[in-house]
């Protein structure tokens, strides 16, 4: 059997396949600070080479002063369908590092688990589909499908670049199914593949009352408080039981399926385990929907952050001169930030004191994605996944928003895109003491392996 | 007329007085800068020579590191009332210094104007009464009353060790009746002579949601956001109409006396003139009573600080750890700040959302001040300043809190307080370019002389 030696090649190499893991954990490439400039770019070098070496023909794309993006292509035959790969080198910042038990960026493995900063988000998990194809190549000579990897180095911060290269290089890009691989299982032991993410619609208010802080003494009682109006529309941007109140908001919802809602219904929700990693005393849920739905196919509405007036130690006694509030709206399919961002304009129109001038500035949206997981796509990889993980993937949707998600689908116009991963919800991914779990980066590997072949015998069997 | 020649000879003295006044202004008494400690130590030594020069007998008050404050007594026979007067010898801060068209301690008059930092608060207006008492007694060797001066060097930094001074030497301030040289006219051309004080009462909130912020995508519509809960307690503060909705907060308000509202409806009140200085688009007030009403007699609640989240630029998803609000109440009689105090603090636990960790600190209060007008203090003063302003004084009651006449009235226990002062509002106290004008400065000379002469009348025809 084929397959079957592909996989013991893989077993064959754990000390080394780590090792190589390792040497790319140890390249502390934080894409926030300028100072590792020069990090992003020898990573991508390293990248570069790596993917030569297993028999990929390689480019950089660079603009401006980006971190470069590594691009990689193997064409098995013009005559099967191209897939396009997606990952990130960058990683988080480190801070606070007081709070790191090990360095994070000399990897280690203590109980099962490699420590790293970038080791789940998202190194360990697109290294997993390059030691995949390099196990079929060298065994083979070839792949099953022609495969594209893309690994940018600005995904931490919003992929600033991105679409930039994409539209300016899309036949580099061009491709019939899209993987991305930065989203992640269920819960630990529960695979999952990600077929929807919610989308952003993002808004700041800044609103203006005397030109300058006056005594509230001398004044308080007849000049308009600004921060008094800021709270009389934030406050009306919701009912107490947290239906968003903007007219036509919920217009274009598309309510989940009930093969969807059954779905998440035999999921597993530790409300317990949430509330005590988060510090919270509830968990809550828009009324209607379990805490699951609420957190991942229905629309929110939250304030990201308030200012004004005076915020030091004791009184001050002033009626401020101006305050304002970040807004963010988590959006579902078939929402668009667009429209959602008119409505949010007119509606605060409405309702906005008077007394006060209030600007609103309509930050970058993001469009809620939703792809349909009873395609190919999706039944190859829950096979492959099923005969590596002990159970089959779940189907989920993701309550983020990945910007990138939705530029792929869009300029690739294509519907087959499916977002996995082998990392965990409680991998610390962002926080001190990032982790990976060594035997799902494995388990990824021969996944990943068993996918390229089930979709291939698919493809071929049509 | 032995009144006739105090005036002539304040008059004759005019270059005089006004190079003694400059002296006192050059000082940068700036309390709330510690390089500035030898500045107030000096100035007071000048002060108490001073005072020492023209006949009073003086005390150094000093506590810990503060300032001294500068206590000085004439007395003149254990049979006459005394009188104590209260100024401050420290002064506001001078930024923004790009802002002064002359620097803040090199005084200069300029259109009749003195221009200098503390020359109308308070500088210039303490001094007139030294200057006055100064003119009497070097013409009969004594004065109608007995005067206890008291000019402190921390008012502008909240009179931090004031009560403790006065508890502790209560018998250097024992008096009848208490002057606080700290107020002004109405308006340029109406002096006033005020009678009451609004208290205050100040909050702190703290909201605590989850242990860290966390990513409102993945959270968003499952974690409660901190900021909700703190934008539906704001908001349930008051009515939109403005009326304060916690219970019992209006029980104890006196109603203005017929008599100050008719007194406030005849004073000119310059809406546009307010709204154009502090750009705002429109004056408010209470429903029910006018802006100046509500502006003074009126208790108030203002919003004076909110933070929390994200408050950088662009956009941050986030769903904030923690959030607060500064809450200030002006306070009319016969409300208590205590009581007050409790009160929100019960309101709050009953309108606070269950789902995050509240919590209030109670900020320091200042009981509201009301005195009777209707007695020989107020009539000899609006007599004495009826004979050189060219119009009698008006009753007015002031919107914000003076801390130290609710402490003076407490603890010497004399109903006997008037608040006066010679400066206006538009002389921009507490701004760059203060200024006082040099004719009302001499003016209130003139009136300090005709108080205690009419006072010292009423008082022997008794």
């Amino acid at each position: 059997m084929e397959r079957h030696k592909i996989h013991q090649k893989i077993d064959s190499e754990h000390q080394r396949t780590l090792d190589e893991l390792f040497d790319l954990l140890c390249f502390p490439t934080i894409s926030a600070q300028p100072e590792h400039a020069i990090d992003l770019v020898r990573t991508a070098e390293w990248l570069q080479q790596y993917c030569e070496k297993i028999g990929f023909k390689t480019t950089l794309l660079q603009t401006k002063n980006a971190p470069p993006v590594v691009c990689a292509e193997f064409c098995s035959s013009p005559e099967k369908p191209t897939l396009l790969i997606y990952g990130h080198y960058d990683v988080q910042p480190i801070d606070p590092i007081e709070e790191w038990l090990t360095p994070p960026f000399s990897p280690v493995i203590q109980d099962g688990m490699i420590y790293a900063r970038g080791v789940s988000d998202d190194k360990g998990q697109f290294f997993s589909v390059l030691k995949a194809a390099e196990a079929i190549i060298s065994f083979r000579g070839s792949l099953p499908l022609n495969i594209k990897i893309v690994i940018e180095g600005e995904e931490e911060i919003v992929s600033a670049h991105f679409e930039e290269l994409l539209t300016s290089h899309t036949d580099i890009f061009q491709a019939d199914l899209i993987l991305i691989m930065d989203a992640g299982q269920y819960t630990r032991g529960i695979p999952a593949l990600t077929y929807g993410l919610r989308g952003l619609c993002y808004f700041q208010i800044d609103i203006q009352g005397p030109a300058y802080d006056v005594h509230s003494g001398q004044y308080g009682g007849g000049v308009p408080n600004p921060i008094q109006a800021l709270m009389t529309i934030l406050n009306r941007l919701k009912t107490d039981d947290g239906k968003i109140t903007i007219p036509g908001f919920y217009d274009t919802v598309l309510e989940p399926e009930p093969w969807e809602r059954q779905e998440m219904a035999t999921l597993p929700f530790e409300r317990e385990q949430i509330k005590n990693s988060l510090g919270i005393k509830t968990v809550q849920n828009e009324k209607g929907y379990t805490p699951l739905e609420s957190m991942t196919v229905r629309p929110t509405l939250d304030v990201c952050g308030i200012w004004g007036g005076y915020s030091g130690p004791g009184s001050k006694t002033i009626i401020p001169a101006r305050c304002g509030a970040k807004v963010s709206m988590r959006l579902v399919p078939n929402q668009s930030p667009g429209e959602i961002a008119s409505l949010f304009k007119q509606y605060i129109e409405t309702i906005a004191p008077q007394e006060v001038d209030i600007h609103i500035q309509v930050l970058p949206g993001i469009e809620p994605l939703l792809t349909n997981p009873h395609q190919p796509l999706f039944q190859a990889f829950s096979r492959a996944i099923s005969q590596n993980f002990d159970r089959p993937p779940v189907l989920i949707r993701g309550g983020g928003s990945v910007g990138v998600a939705n530029l792929l689908k869009r300029i690739l116009k294509t519907e087959a895109i499916c977002m996995t991963g082998w990392g965990c919800p409680d991998d610390g991914i962002h926080s001190p003491n990032e982790h990976f779990s060594v035997n799902d980066f494995f388990r990824g590997i021969h996944a990943f392996i068993d996918f390229l072949l089930e979709y291939a015998r698919i493809f071929d069997t049509r």
